[in-house]
């Protein structure tokens, strides 16, 4: 697919993504955190568009973690609000170089070449991507094998031990939802894409309300990964229960926006979700989804 | 100037216009129209990237007048809302050129690069324009010369006649602050420029207030033009004295949400001071705006 067809399609999901309100918990276009405003977000957003642009060119060729650093780095350097994308960039980059690989927007195809990508990433990927975690100041839990991303040391042992991008990930995936997605297919993203779809189309929702119960929906089937690193599990298990009661009562804006009054009081940002329904909206416009 | 940069900070601009509340009578992230929505905003400000990019990498060769109809179909393109950028995209796409052509931000450099982009345009460009406002299905006064511009025969009289853009847009420059800035020099526009940096460095303001304000003060000096051809000159002008009162009050935040009530109510909506800022903006963040 063309390449600004691609990245316009990126960029969108990033800007409806944090555009939809209320999204328990997160930044949305009424609210802001201290540091870290919605201005910052959509700043973000205009910033990496020459980067997804450069990802759909590069196609399949390799290149992954640096286009993450290089996609991190613009973000950074666009806003002052610190980290918003992070865990977007990372699991839309290879997404959109499969986009701009592919003949077409069908789910097969784009799995199979975004999963390719990410089976052939190397030693420099894993480098790049330690980089990244250190650009944006992303907490990253020390995992069994002991590679501390804010350390110099680490990086000699990934070229000591020869790690590519897809072992790390495959490190984390086992208490982190987006490297699960990563290296394991982008199974969920893809369902996401599918639900908003059905959301818009069959349930004649809003665009804002689908986005909004896709998140929904999908905090309550997994707990999200960056509450359990920063709050703790019980925290997490809190948040997916509350969700789940909300879906099976059938998404009532009343309990929502008491959800959202909630977490924010609380401080609890469920940041993973938002990220993987970022990914989920830009397979879901790419496959059709029209404002 | 780099052209992705230039792209990004037009982008930005439309971004942060649209987002910026409360913005008395036009689409802001609180508001929408009935057939308008924020997201609609959103998704063409998304739509116009390349346009913007191309216009920056065109510089000064001229084409100013077939970039202005690609913004406008891309923006229609993306989106089902209808009209949301046709003036913004017309006042901003000599000014990209500009900037793309320019070696600094410096005022004077961009103003004059403009204003040449301007006076050296053509035949092809009055009526790439003239199809740009049929694509946008803009309503425009038949004005003195009688040119219609949702008549091919008008089309025909601009050939016979070899008008410019620029001799199309003096003459509706009598009645419409666009065209006024276009053939003028733009000097409003670096103004405006001048006041948003001002008011978001010594004044302190947040970048969201500092547009509102910039955006009440210009509704304050000049009567609206949409807001005039649409609604009537006894309407244009009790817009423009009630800005007044609110500027002179020094911007408070409760009769400025009054006024934004009273105007949306009454369904009238200032849409051309809101493009003057969008460029305003744009200027200002090539300048050195950050969010």
């Amino acid at each position: 697919m063309n390449e600004d067809q691609v990245a316009r399609s990126a960029q969108l999901a990033l800007l409806l993504e944090v555009s939809a309100y209320p999204k328990p918990g997160n930044v949305d276009r009424t609210h802001d955190f201290v540091d870290t405003t919605y201005e910052h977000f959509i700043a973000s957003s205009v910033a990496v568009y020459p980067v997804f642009r450069e990802a759909a060119v590069r196609k399949e060729r390799g290149g992954v973690g640096e286009l993450i650093l290089r996609g991190v780095e613009e973000s950074m350097k666009w806003q002052r609000g610190g980290n918003t994308h992070f865990g977007a960039i990372l699991l839309m980059i290879p997404l959109v170089m499969a986009a701009g690989a592919a003949d077409s927007s069908d789910t097969d195809e784009l799995r199979r070449i975004a999963d390719g990508i990410m089976r052939n990433t190397g030693v420099e990927d894993a480098i790049a991507l330690y980089r990244a975690f250190s650009v944006a100041k992303v907490r990253v839990r020390r995992d069994v094998a002991e590679l501390d991303v804010m350390n110099e040391a680490s990086i000699e042992e990934i070229r000591d031990r020869q790690l590519s991008m897809f072992d790390i990930l495959s490190i984390s995936a086992s208490y982190d939802q987006i490297s699960r997605e990563l290296v394991g297919g982008f199974g969920k993203v893809f369902a996401y894409a599918a639900l908003i779809n059905e959301f818009t189309a069959s349930r004649e929702r809003r665009v804002n309300d689908a986005i909004v119960d896709a998140y929904l929906h999908l905090l309550a089937e997994e707990e999200d990964s960056f509450v359990r690193m920063e709050f703790g599990a019980e925290q997490s298990r809190y948040v997916k229960e509350r969700a789940r009661g909300i879906v099976e009562g059938g998404y009532r804006r009343d309990e929502l926006e008491e959800f959202d009054r909630e977490l924010i009081a609380a401080g609890i940002n469920p940041g993973s979700s938002a990220d993987m329904i970022a990914a989920a909206l830009f397979i879901a416009i790419l496959q059709g989804l029209k404002v």
